[in-house]
């Protein structure tokens, strides 16, 4: 699993020209980070004198930030095995019809799951920003930055999943979904914009 | 070395309630990933038919982003050992005058520190951001997403060190050393937000 090597190793093969992992790797990691930060907020504000009026609210969001951060980590992954089936796809033999029709629809299958990783990336990185908001007005006041930086990772996590949707999707024959997607994915970026930067306004407003 | 432990460790001390490692080092990973999707970019583009032409240039861009990428990964720990020098200031004893002067003192270092160093992190993703310009401009195009994802995360590495400057600049006592950094911090977003929404547009239009 490549999350389970050190940081070093996996910017090392990011940087490689190895076609994985690549951004869409890059996208699901930045997203665990800011659910991880939203996570950090709560675990430092639970406790804290002062904030024993927020505590249930925050174990709610830390329960909901953990459960996100596990996913966008096995992501990392899974869009490593959706990109890599399309290149595998690729190397099919295309001697006969046969053939050619079996590797086309080896393609297409990974194509189609090529877009629907960072679709799901990004419907993640959408909760990552909604739960920044909740961390970031009612948490430890000390913390604050980290909800800035969380919410600042959620939505470029979720940027740049779009990005590998809007790659993926002009290739799908299957117009329906590759429509359905692309209107998936301007929504969420739509509400990540306006979203984000009113949780960046409210840290910076704290920040003074 | 926090960057030889593993991905999920590293995930998993950003969300405990332990103050390092916090924001400051997501900012410097986000900005040593961008550095690496440059350089992705450049690898794959060097040696790639019909793309002779820049070969020399994606080379020259290939060793500033490695370059940058060094820098911004040891910046991951040079940010916890600023933080933690500002903790082990706050706990030194302060009955006697000298030792309220001695702990003072402690503690503006460390605040200086904190500050030199998001500041140097987003000097850096400032360098990500010109580098994804002339990767995506002249990169391969199949891998045009990946300059776009550099791009999005050394911007978001920049704004996120500017937090930690904006944080902890306000307590510092020398206000001219103050001023100065936050007077650079801002020029660094100005340049950040224009320079990365520039390119990328230039990976969006490629895209179609």
């Amino acid at each position: 699993m490549v999350t389970q090597s050190s940081v070093e190793k996996f910017l090392d093969d990011l940087a490689s020209g190895q076609p994985t992992p690549g951004g869409g790797s890059a996208a699901a990691i930045m997203g665990a980070m800011g659910a991880a930060l939203v996570s950090m907020v709560c675990n430092v504000t639970i406790g804290k004198k002062g904030y024993e009026g927020v505590e249930a609210e925050m174990k709610a969001v830390r329960e909901e930030s953990e459960r996100v951060r596990r996913r966008l980590t096995a992501m990392v992954a899974e869009d490593i095995e959706a990109f890599d089936s399309i290149m595998a796809a690729y190397k099919l033999p295309k001697a006969t019809d046969d053939e050619k029709a079996r590797r086309g629809a080896a393609i297409q299958a990974g194509l189609k799951r090529a877009t629907e990783t960072p679709l799901d990336c990004a419907r993640a990185c959408a909760e990552v920003i909604a739960l920044s908001r909740r961390a970031s007005e009612r948490g430890y006041l000390n913390v604050i930055s980290d909800g800035g930086v969380g919410v600042l990772a959620g939505f470029t996590g979720l940027r740049s999943a779009a990005l590998n949707v809007y790659i993926n999707a002009p290739a799908l024959k299957d117009r329906s979904f590759a429509e359905t997607a692309t209107a998936e994915i301007e929504q969420l970026v739509e509400f990540g914009t306006a979203e984000s930067e009113a949780v960046y306004k409210v840290v910076r407003d704290k920040l003074g």
